[in-house]
């Protein structure tokens, strides 16, 4: 049975789209808040190179929390194995941003998909490092998986973000606190900041997660980015805490690993299939574009990609 | 390309056999501590009725917490989703018997498949009918999956559960004190303590767990017992909660919808695929069957069944 | 400096009797619910028999959690520092029913003032006893203490407590998973009931609580009840925990070792100098009586008793 | 009755100190780690100028934790009861540096005497000034308590706690997520880390104390410091809160509003009778002066001072 890719793409972005416009935009910074909501774009890439988009696939946005896939992946490969020394691998039932798990488990965060368990993963990245250098390689990584140079870093999110990363660095002090860091907390969260504030369309965001689809091979350039067991527990990881407390909702829904971010973007992974891209800047309660999530819900349906039937 | 899966199966077994008798046997009850710990059953049940079988396949053995599954699928096709307004679809970041989270989110437990989700599952299904009607449908429904009248509960294993149920009936008396409990605290847990002390085989087990993998549907009979949103929702559930604080590492090493219990036994569902029963009754640090795991992992790696490459 | 301590009463009752009515009476139960909130009581006991009164000083009231105080003074003369393995001696910092504490400390409540605590130290005062004897000791105590055979249980009360239980059920199955419980639940918790029912008047709880001003001897009687430094235990105990998450606020407006319960009594004791009762069913929002209150830090600052100044 | 001081104090000295040595040194700083175990002093101050010495009264140690009380009145002259916006009046009911509350209760600290209470109340009484100012001001008050123009801040000891004071910035940043900080952290902390740092003996603790002991009023100077109700207050915090997890226990054993330092030292204030300081590096699990709180509970009994009894 060939199921016409093209056709559920285009179709789960017409039943999403009346919903555009729901939802509430990010707010704790300038540059988030100001992004007109009725933006509402999908990218669909596949291994052989074809791409099936709809909308506003080429407007860059705010990857904010989906930039954790990929220096997850980075980290994998730099540190390999130690790095579940500094950050565990399971759901953790709390807000992104809660603290208090954190205390009870000595300072290793719950997963890399938090936020402390990202920060104490980018920590390990930079492993001694200057943080330009660390920024440079994830660019540079990101740049070559989406096969476009211009995909950059938002200054100016990234400088509102130090501004009001008092929760961040309250984060990153704790963990300190338990020995759980191994750079200055400014450094860490220097590259921690920026990489929140790449800027990326669904196209090019699409193509970048390609090689978790592929064993963690980049199926462009036929290189094994990280070891295939590697890509499994990302995806693994993904599925099971990619979107906080709503990543039970998000695993029946869509049935695809997945991560999305406050900005409004969430990548999918559909192993050996494809890598989908969403961005709708109104999310949901839970804080995951809700234009982007029924969409994916729709397309997944279709495509009959949901690993759980 | 084809996978001789009779061979699959007997490969995992072997690889897993040398592990034999290592873990830790529950021991919270006489009739679970005194169970022979090198005990070690597979069994593979797939959809067109094909068997395959390793070691101790057809020795019954205390299901425990893999009920919770059965007792869920029979709550969902009995009150559908307003099952929902007693019990979260959420991964809980907690021990399988914490009550923390309890009082945190006023009696509504994380998700159905720790202890005191099961319990208000549970208490949903009695649905005002009498306990001993509601443990016979319990019964019915899986003996009617196995396709075999023999399946029992084990008396002396309910009785001491009940005798050893303190934590058990402190989590249901904190439901009823926010309102989240339909039946006296005994008559919901004299149908849990006997639904826990179900004693199947890996054969019974695997077959009772078939209609998951055909979106709802018994493959043997043609009926569609629950929906096919249902299958999904409760695979979903599986995958993401089956195994307390040990399903991230479940899902990246087996990469399936699983459940455990503390007897030993492991239900595993690959949609679409089969239903796959382990029981080895030594227990890893988070109270999954050791060998069971270990078995399981390596089938899932040859047949290609994981959802995550 | 002689301060007129009858001056003191009455005008304590004066400047509190226009916040008659204030307040929230309790209303889980319908023999609290139905209390008239008007009603407001004031008695002051001196050790050399002197007495002082004002307002509805003799109606019997139920004496709710105040009655911890007695039962904890009969555990500690039972089974002296033992009592200190089932029970702590520390603020709790939660609220009066809180199990998250219970949890983390394995099943060993914070202090003898909190529900879980009380229940504890009942369940050690039962020593083995019959639960009719163990409430049988408890009433005796009380007459005595009060020289009034006319002290009795509330059953209708006592009936309602066991009937909306479900939280101190809980705690108290909790407490005996984690082998903090030497009786059946159901016999704990029947004395426990019981010992919350009893009805006392303003008059005979000041009488009863004098004990506590002395030393532990009963000025009326002579009797040495408690060793002295098990009286300025439990003094201490009352001070730092008497009020739940209100302590603070207690300590710092009267100034004195009390305990309130949510029928609006409040005990309050003054060592070597005499102890107040004050009754009113108005609870502020920390489940003191709010017209006790103001009555009691009135008397504490005119008497000059706050121990802070 | 007359109680002959001196020697209560010199027996309480003599009863103490078979215990010198014994305890934990605090050693997350060098410069605390390094102190001689052995020394042991105690210092009382009458409000008519009397002093009565014992052991080491005159050598200089951090009073880390005392300054807390200090930093309180002056924040509560400053602010008044403004500050209650900012920090609690509650017992905490756990460890000294627990960020749980903190994330429940929205980054508002149990009270004034943990350590996120105390940057609270610093912060307070920064009120928009210089740090240095802020820290001037807090040395001229105690000095001016303490007579002695000698008090002064340990750099070395200071610089350490900045250096090692990761869990205190988690602390702030977490408190300035919710709001709840007026001045940058570092500014916050850059007053906190060198208050703690102050270095005093018994004898200027014992007469920086007095004024607690006299209704806000410095009984050498006449000057009236704080309200009397704010003095209350302050005595009203020390009993509840004073020794963290250990202030039950404090409370019982002396009976007197007390506040410990991890260098070893306490204060205790018996109002309207005098101030007593002790000080011995030797620490018991609560992190409270072994041999000091030995030492005070001999000196409250003989004495009679205990508020208990």
């Amino acid at each position: 049975m060939t199921v016409d890719l093209a056709r559920c793409l285009a179709e789960a972005y017409d039943i999403a789209l009346p919903h555009r416009g729901q939802g509430k935009v990010a707010d704790y910074i300038p540059a988030l808040a100001c992004v007109d909501p009725n933006h509402f774009g999908m990218a669909l890439a596949l291994p052989d190179g074809t791409m099936h988009v709809a909308g506003d696939a080429d407007t860059p946005f705010s990857i904010q929390s989906v930039s954790k896939v990929f220096t997850l992946a980075l980290a994998l490969r730099r540190v390999g194995s130690s790095l579940w020394d500094s950050v565990g691998r399971e759901p953790s039932g709390s807000a992104f941003n809660s603290i208090v798990q954190l205390e009870t488990e000595h300072g290793i965060p719950r997963n890399p998909l938090i936020n402390a368990g990202a920060i104490a993963t980018t920590d390990r990245l930079i492993d001694g490092r200057d943080g330009d250098a660390v920024i440079e390689e994830i660019l540079a990584f990101i740049r070559a998986r989406a096969g476009d140079e211009g995909v950059d870093i938002d200054l100016d999110v990234a400088f509102s973000e130090s501004e009001t990363g008092a929760r961040n660095r309250s984060l990153t002090h704790f963990m300190d606190a338990f020995g759980n860091l191994r750079h200055p907390v400014e450094t860490t969260l220097g590259v921690y900041f920026r990489q929140c504030a790449i800027a990326m369309s669904c196209t090019q965001l699409a193509k970048a997660g390609l090689f978790l689809t592929m064993d963690g091979r980049d199926p462009r350039t036929g290189e094994q980015l990280v070891e295939p067991h590697r890509a499994r527990r990302i995806n693994a990881i993904m599925m099971l805490c990619g979107h906080y407390d709503n990543s039970g909702e998000f695993a029946f829904r869509v049935g695809l690993p997945g991560k999305s971010g406050v900005g409004g973007g969430i990548l999918c992974i559909a192993p050996g299939q494809g890598s989908i891209a969403v961005w709708s800047p109104g999310l949901n309660e839970a804080g995951t574009s809700l234009v982007g999530a029924i969409a994916l819900e729709h397309f997944a349906y279709a495509a009959g990609w949901s690993v759980f039937d």
